[in-house]
């Protein structure tokens, strides 16, 4: 009999939704970070869904109650982000075992708290249940936003000539929990503290998405944060805008960090941040002409590093990626896929 | 060492969110069936979220899964018609064991569907994840809806002298529940339908609770659902009001179907009605004076019929039942604890 492992996570959400039409007052269908919510405020509403699974996405033994919650917190403020709004309330659903100690949940949602102190968000309400017959502690939360109208940057409009740009460093997340999975190795402490915190904690880019989004659609062509991955992510960008992209290996933002880390491990540092996942930064399309206005930009109010690692084909050109020997192949996606256990 | 279950669902609620303060745009905090959030739009924003959680609040041997996908959206649809509020937008998430067929997914989310489609509800996102090593299914559901400005019913508006109110027939989901569990009972086929009906496919309230929301906070004082026993959720409308009160066994309204099972079975019809839970039904208290106009107006918009059961009292007074043989005692809550194994 067929289960739903065999479609992988975005075949089946495709499958279970299809045919569901968006209303007049959502402007936004499903596929995008955040469905759009029109309620004739003087801003739309964003609103996002995003759960953590015990052995999936999280262990108790790799990381703290605490980094639990925050993280539970952050992969939502991400998505927020990545249409460049301005977080709000969350609701927080816990799924309980039995067996979790009363400690280990005081910390967890004290982390949760604390993150949602970080970005101005108010945890209004949620719901708590037992677990039933399973061990395994399950956080969902749904986070709701705000974004000024013709702000809210989607996936889908980017065009052949606009430039790919990236927040930040790729492939840490990946690094880190590399370093978590392997933890005999011996590999210089700064720099394993380092991935680990990025996989652990990461920081939502909401002020770059602020930044962004402030700009606006007509510059920041689309958008979307790197959770499955940066091949994975751009893939979804082209989909939704109909194009293709060709991304330079040269280009792309590594850590001091994730270079020593993988010269150490005799891992290769671009697989992590080609197909690492959980990264957390924001990949966006910069119409031509703007580059230096946008990564200027972002610096300023931020501090954060904007890097240009590619450029927007036509559909029909597909999706390339240059080695830095200047070999240039498909671009092939080896995503996470959160239906696969961790 | 202590754990999660020794406090139950509502203490530990108030344990984690100890503190929250509700923002300016926040015109509730924590405790109501949703939060109410102002985002300066012409009506407010409700917001609940709800779980269900195989072996705790269903199973796939005593519901059909597109019985399971209506309750889910079911039970956050009775939420949002507790405040008298109109339902919108749903966020689904799933946390799916890998062994779950494919089918029995997409019977779940044609229920789901069905639902939203019969209450004006349109899904807008959510979220799939699998399970890791659980074998539990899992949906968990964001609703988020709207109400006019000044007329949400909250818990906390009953005064001494208000009528205590219940719409339709109280207990049959227990009722219906115990002959889920006893199917080796002979009893009258066309009741165990019924019960069975009210409990696996609840009819949320909301053109009910449209009616008392339009009469406005003025007349209808207080207002919750029955979710986790009538004695459980008058004590928490009691607490919220500080108020007591005293119901009289004889007014509850029982159907014909669970008082031909309770003398079947040889159980308690009462016991099902004031301690089952899961009723979905509403519970609200009326300013003195308006019972008849509140009675008309429910049963001439919705045909359902409001029956009053007892009379708000002051709070030293405390919570009283009378018994059918005019014996006044203390009611004890006897509720649904959802972090206890179903």
């Amino acid at each position: 009999m067929s289960n739903n492992f065999a479609l992988g996570e975005f075949a089946l959400i495709a499958r279970l939704t299809r045919g569901l039409r968006a209303t007049s007052d959502q402007l936004l269908g499903i596929g995008d970070d955040c469905a759009i919510l029109d309620l004739h405020a003087p801003t739309l509403l964003l609103a996002t869904s995003d759960s953590q699974v015990e052995g999936v996405h999280f262990t108790l033994t790799t990381s703290t109650p605490e980094q639990i919650g925050r993280k539970a917190l952050a992969v939502n403020l991400s998505d927020i982000a990545a249409m460049g709004g301005e977080p709000r309330y969350a609701l927080v659903s816990l799924i309980l075992p039995p067996t979790l100690p009363l400690a280990t949940l005081d910390s967890i949602y004290a982390g949760l708290r604390r993150q949602a102190d970080d970005f101005a968000t108010t945890i209004v309400g949620g719901n708590i249940s037992g677990s039933g017959s399973s061990e395994t502690l399950i956080i969902d939360i749904t986070l709701l936003g705000t974004i000024e109208r013709g702000h809210a940057l989607l996936r889908s409009g980017a065009q052949p000539g606009d430039t790919i740009c990236v927040t930040g460093t790729i492939g840490d997340s990946a690094a880190g929990l590399f370093t978590l999975l392997h933890p005999h190795q011996s590999l210089p402490s700064t720099d394993v503290a380092f991935v680990r915190s990025r996989c652990r904690t990461p920081q939502p880019r909401i002020p770059e998405g602020r930044v962004l989004s402030q700009l606006g659609p007509a510059i920041i062509t689309a958008m979307l944060d790197i959770s499955d991955g940066l091949s994975g992510d751009l893939t979804h960008l082209c989909e939704r805008s109909h194009v293709g992209a060709r991304i330079h290996h040269a280009q792309i933002p590594l850590s001091p960090a994730i270079q020593t880390i993988a010269q150490h491990s005799e891992q290769d540092a671009l697989e992590w941040a080609l197909h690492g996942g959980e990264d957390f930064e924001l990949l966006f399309t910069v119409s031509p002409g703007h580059e230096h206005q946008v990564i200027n930009a972002v610096r300023e109010a931020t501090g954060t590093q904007v890097t240009a690692i590619g450029t927007i084909l036509p559909q029909n050109e597909g999706i390339h990626q240059v080695f830095t020997d200047g070999r240039d192949a498909p671009l092939a996606v080896r995503s996470w896929d959160h239906l696969k256990p961790g």
